[in-house]
């Protein structure tokens, strides 16, 4: 058993009105000092198996074709530790 | 300028429909090896100053208020070095 985590965000260049909403709440709210906020998608991935490099280069190809859009989101993969 | 990170989960025990509908889509496209999928939120946060321990204590009060639901909601908050 490992955990991969996908980290998915819109790209930098794309507009993230979620974002933008919580950023106006954090104002609303009282929370000072911040600058932007963007909002993306976490996947936690329980694999069957350890986290061989062929695993994890599974989901990648699997984070590129179904988790993410590449058209407008970047993603990170990395594996857990101690899971 | 920091960046910190919130990442909001479900809580275990909550069922997770989003997580499972792309469990079942690897298994569809042929991923193999996948036991289970949580989907959870992702919000980087940019903040004007430093992540002083007081910054970083406020985005966790703004988490536990206004990003996640702690009734059925996990988070953690972290700096990001380098950003």
């Amino acid at each position: 058993m490992a955990r991969v985590v996908v980290d998915v965000m819109l790209k930098s260049e794309i507009l993230d009105p979620q974002g933008k909403a919580v950023q106006g709440a954090f104002g609303r709210l009282g929370f000072e000092g911040v600058a932007s906020v963007r909002q993306g998608k976490r996947f936690e991935i329980e694999l069957d198996s350890e986290a061989t490099p062929e695993a994890v280069a599974e989901i990648e190809r699997a984070a590129a074709t179904l988790l993410a859009n590449p058209v407008i989101e970047d993603f990170t993969v990395h594996v857990e530790a101690g899971v």
